[in-house]
Formats: C-alpha cells, structure tokens, sequence
C-alpha cells in the first residue's frame, strides 16, 4: 500500500527570516530556494512581499528561479497586500497566496478591536479577491490555537466555499499540547461541511518545545501539510523542525504518511541555512546537531559498535552525514579505545588494553576530548608498562 | 485542589555530561550541584562513580554539599558499580542508588548475549544489593521504549518486590511517540503489581525531536518523575529539557500537575550551565534562547504592544527574564518603530511616522538589526522631509 503524501510547506524565508538579526538579501534567498527546490519541499513560501521593498524583490526573483516548488507570498486580509503578492507572483509557474486574519478572542478583541462575523467577512473577501490572481489560495486562521473550535469550524467552511484551497492552522503562541492540537485537527476533519476540499495545515510554534510533536499529531489526525522551516528556526523560541517532521514520519512506517523530502540533502541544508543566517545550530539540535549521532560514554559505544542498531534508529548516511563518530572522553570504555586505537594502529591485546586503558583516564580527566593523535602520546606514556607485561 | 507533584530528577552532571567535549571537572560540578538544589530539584544524579576517578570524587564531593535534593549515582546491574556508588553516596543525606540493565530485545541479544531470564535474575539481584546499602533505589530498564510491555511490566514487578522505589523507563534511542510513550506509561500502572510502592519516571532522549512531548504523554498517564537536564543536552540529540517540561506544568494548569522548580532561576541557570560546559544554547530554544522571547515583525510586535498576551503565553519575568525585548528589523511595523522611538526621545504624529518609516525601510534592508543608536541617524535623514511636513 502506498503511503499517504504530506505536503511540506518551508516557510525558512518568511516565517524563519523573523529572526532578530537573521535578514538575508536577495541573492541569499535564492540561493537557499534553489536548494529546497532540490531537497523536495512542495511549497516555499518566499516572504511577505507588501512588508518592504527588499522583500518584493526577492518573492519576485524567487518566482523566476524556482521549478518544481509552488512559491507562495504572505499577506494580511488586506486587498493592498493581495495585490502586490499577486504582482510579485507573476512568474510563478505555481504560485500561491496566503492570507488570513485572527480568529481567536484575543485577536478579536485586543488587535482588531471588532466582532467574529465582521472577521468572517474580512476573511472571505480576502480569499475571493486572491482567488481573483490565482488559483491556489491559503488561508490562515491566525491564533487558531486559542479559538474555539465551533468558531473557527465556521471560518473554515466559509473560506472553503470563498475558494480556499489550504487551511492553515496556527498555533501562533505555541501553547498547545500534542493532543489538544490533533484533536482540533480530528474536530474540523469531522465537522466542517466541504472539507475535502481543501487540505488542512499544521502551523506550529516552539515556544514550549512541543511543534513538532504537535505537527505530528496534526497529521495523525487529518492535517496533509507541515509548515516548518529549516533548523526550526523562527521568531521566539522557532518554528516545526523540518528535518525532524520528515525524520519522524520516514522512521514511523506504521504512520502510513511520508514526504517528497530527499533526506540525504538535510544536513547540507541545515549547515547552509545556518551560515547564511547566522544562526547557530545548537550541537544537541534532533537530527542536524554536530552531536545528533556522536556517542561518548562508554556503555553506549560498546553498543553501537556490536550493533549499530543498538542505540541508532537513523543512519547517519539517511541524513548526510558521513559516519557516526566516535569522540573519546573520560567517559568512554576500554571498547571504544581500542576500536579507535586499532583506527589509528594499535592492535592491543587485553592486558595491554587494561595498561593504557589507566594512562588514558588519566589523560581524558585532564583534556576533555581525547583525539587521535592523543592516542599515539597515551601509548607513548603507557611504553613501558606495555614492555613489562611482555 | 491542590496539584499532584511531578518529581525533577536532573541528570545534567551525569547524563548530560556525557556529551563530547564537555567533561567538567569537580569544582564545576559542585556549583552546579549548589544552584540546581536552589532551584529546587528533587534528585541530582551526581555521576556514574565507577566510570572514572573524577566522577567518584565530584560524586562524593556533591553528596557533602546538597542540602535539599537526594544525591544519586549511577551504576551497571554489577556488585562492583553498586558499592562504589554506595562508597561515593556515603556523606549524602539522601542518598539514592541508580542501577539497571537493558531490558530489549536488541539490548538483551547484541549487547549481553543472554536470555530474558537471566536479565530479570540480574535486575532483581543488583536491586537487591543497591538495597543493602541505601533505602531509595531506582532501576531502570535500558531501552524501555523499544522494549516489549508484558516482559517490561514482568521486570517491574520483580524489581519492585526486591524493593526498587522508582522505575525508570528510558526511551534510550528516542525512538517512541508520544502516544506510544503515554500508553506504555499507562499499560505499567495498569498491570504491575505493587505498582502503587514504586513511582514511574520518565527517561526520554531528543533523536527525533520529541523528548519533550513524550515526557509531557508520561506524566499524563502516570509517571510522577521526570528526568532531565538544563538545556536540554546530552549525548546525540540530548535529554529532556528540564525548563520546557517545568514551564509546559505551569502554563497548562488543566493538567494538575506541578513540580518544586524555582521558575525564575531558571535563565541564570540555563547561562551558567552553558558557560561551564561550552555547550551553546542556539537563539531559537524553547523558555532559554536569546531569542524565545524577542518579537521583530511588524505584525506580532503590534499585538504585543497593545496587549502582551495576544502573542506571549510567558511573562518572561517567570522565567528570570527582564523584558520581551523589541528588535527592530526590516521586518518591523510603525508600531514598533513608533514605540522604539519614543523610548529614545521623539515622539511622533501619524504623518511623521510614515516619512520616518520609509527611511527606516530603507536603512533596514541593508542592517539586519536597527538599534536604538540608529534611531538617530534615521530621524537625521528623515529630518528634511518632516520639516516639508509641517
């Protein structure tokens, strides 16, 4: 049987862009567009084209270059805005609006200063007019996470009928627990009249560390696309990881879900976004992390080297990287010396792995990472012991 | 009602060191240990005492300073392990005694090449003598996660009649989703005799991303620990965050659960375990990132000006932080900058603002970040066109 797609919608140019210090130029953004229309993503979203000129130029450039990828433009449920998304559209081979406004009471109340049917009206004028530029419109329900489901059921069926052809759900203050959010999910699949009609979307942010859990139990429950972003990075505390959304469903088989993503690009990826942005990727990040796949106690390293298998569920090749490396600490067994120390030349035998074994702890207590030329001056130290077993 | 308490089990100086590169040495230790018993952990596991000289002494060395938490060390299911642990404990006023032994089939067949009955007779029997040195002993059964629950349910019963008080269920490869995590939990309380004598705690790993949400599953179905470290770091991927596992208890009162952690200490304490270990925390993490509470686009920064809950579910203060920091970049509205030009002195009418914004547009396209110095010069250059103005 043939898996169910997820559609993965990038939003690293828009959504992750919003990072104090991360704006990159136009040339930049191509480039990384470029390379997520290799690695597989169904959509880019490219920017937010009424938001300043420098933006324009780049949704606009982006539209040219890219081939497969639908680009998308944001916009609030403001026909100015429409109408420059549209423009810088133009020569999109797939493009996409996306629009939307605040549903939530908050929102309603606090931002808008007005009342839910005027925001049902709002939001269906913006998606008839985008409709007017293009076929493909997306409309975000901006707070969703925090509007009641029986309101936003409504905001949903009467965009569909305006047109709409994704329906975004945002956790916006990423608040939401997996379940809550895959139980909204589960609620408009069963509840809103025309649904089949459209694809509902996960938009998650990280602020409690739970968006790609959400993510997941969005599609668990009847979402069709994940809107992340590359490294999870984003405003706050970041967006939905889009290397561990694709990791998760390709390591769950049983989910019955998968992407186009051709994972073995995502390190390449991750380490581009990164340099371009200026955004450090934390070395314990899921799946990127320069320490996702090195192990250095000793327990697990006599693990993995019986069987990989043991304590890694994801090739390290799957994602790009080379081979899990092997650093050795304090911490690190005498399996793990002697597996590198045979690397590097030193056949031991067990007595002399229990001799130099002593020499490097003591060295490891001291330098916190043992390298391979360390290996040649710990057995250097451990010399003449080695001769007075002989 | 008052909540039913979730124990913090932080494991940053044992599981968390395990990370290449970042071995401390004792003194390191000993102030971590002194802040973490301020920030109300309930236990500290100290280190594991019989992997090297330097963790014995900064075990022992812990054990005489903590005043509050149980101090606990780690050990294989190995005579030798437990009494060096019990050496190492033997100042502390509470002491706890962690041992265990991997308990799936992989574990079972690749790293002891033994049968499921020998690994209950060697769990009960290391429980066994763990306990004739100290009443509080944890167990664990490495690799939990992947770990079939009737022979996992079969160990706990054993392990609990030898006299284990917590029960330890690791998802060591961070394999599990949350739902699987939740239900295992739940399928434990359920069939395990005697279960009401031992409390379940929550191991969880970050492979792919969900260490968080499947601890969070845990404690919804009846765990009533959660081990963690600051940051979230750890070998490969790293461990549960402790400040995101904390923070998800407090935001989500629904949930009836809390835990003893000093919220506010918690940004200090993220800093300084970063510093001490050189492990940086990217911008973009959850509750401790530069970042997680600093809003730069025109749209969000809006909502939180008129009303900080729009966007924020954290008051930062809750979390040791001064204030949601506004960093302006091309990305800003007129709100924000209107708001950040009035705390540096120019107030500005509706007409001033739209000249001073154009220039302000213009001068973000090629800064990533505007500062308040640059509020100066941009009011400078504005300064021909508002006089035009008036």
């Amino acid at each position: 049987m043939s898996k169910e797609k997820v559609h993965i919608f990038d939003t690293t140019l828009r959504d992750g862009e919003q990072v104090p210090g991360c704006k990159l130029d136009t040339q930049q953004k191509l480039i990384i567009a470029e390379r997520l229309d290799l690695l597989g993503v169904d959509v880019i979203e490219a920017g937010f084209p009424i938001s300043s000129p420098g933006d324009f130029t780049s949704v606009s450039e982006i539209a040219k270059v890219v081939k497969e990828a639908t680009v998308c433009g944001l916009t609030r449920a403001v026909k100015k805005d429409i109408e420059v998304a549209a423009q810088a559209l133009v020569h999109a081979k797939r493009p996409r609006i996306h629009t939307g406004i605040g549903t939530s009471d908050s929102h309603i109340r606090y931002k808008f200063n007005t009342t839910k049917d005027k925001i049902i009206e709002r939001a269906v004028e913006a998606v008839k007019y985008a409709k007017s530029f293009v076929e493909d419109v997306e409309f975000y329900a901006e707070d969703a996470g925090r509007t009641d489901n029986e309101f936003l059921a409504k905001v949903c069926e009467e965009v569909i009928k305006a047109g709409a052809t994704v329906l975004n759900i945002p956790d916006t203050t990423g608040y939401c627990l997996p379940e809550e959010y895959g139980a909204k999910m589960k609620y408009l699949r069963e509840n809103v009249k025309g649904i089949d009609k459209a694809i509902l979307s996960c938009h998650c942010h990280n602020d409690l560390g739970l968006a790609t859990a959400n993510s997941i139990a969005g599609v668990q429950h009847g979402a069709r696309q994940i809107e992340c972003t590359i490294n999870g990075i984003g405003e706050r505390a970041g967006n939905t990881s889009l290397e561990e959304v694709v990791m998760i469903l390709r390591q769950h088989p049983d989910l019955n879900l998968d992407t186009n993503i051709n994972s073995r690009l995502l390190n390449e990826m991750s380490r581009m976004v990164s340099e371009k942005m200026g955004m450090i990727v934390q070395p314990n990040k899921a799946i990127v992390g320069s320490n996702a796949f090195a192990h250095s106690s000793g327990i697990h390293q006599d693990g993995v080297i019986k069987n990989r298998e043991t304590y890694e569920i994801i090739d390290p090749a799957d994602v790009g990287v080379d081979e899990s490396s092997i650093v050795l600490t304090a911490r690190s067994g005498r399996a793990a010396l002697a597996y590198r120390a045979k690397k590097v030349g030193y056949e031991l035998s067990k007595r002399q792995l229990d001799v130099v074994y002593v020499e490097f702890l003591k060295f490891a207590d001291r330098k916190k990472e043992v390298a391979d030329n360390d290996i040649h001056l710990i057995m250097e130290l451990s010399k003449l012991e080695i001769e007075n077993l002989a």
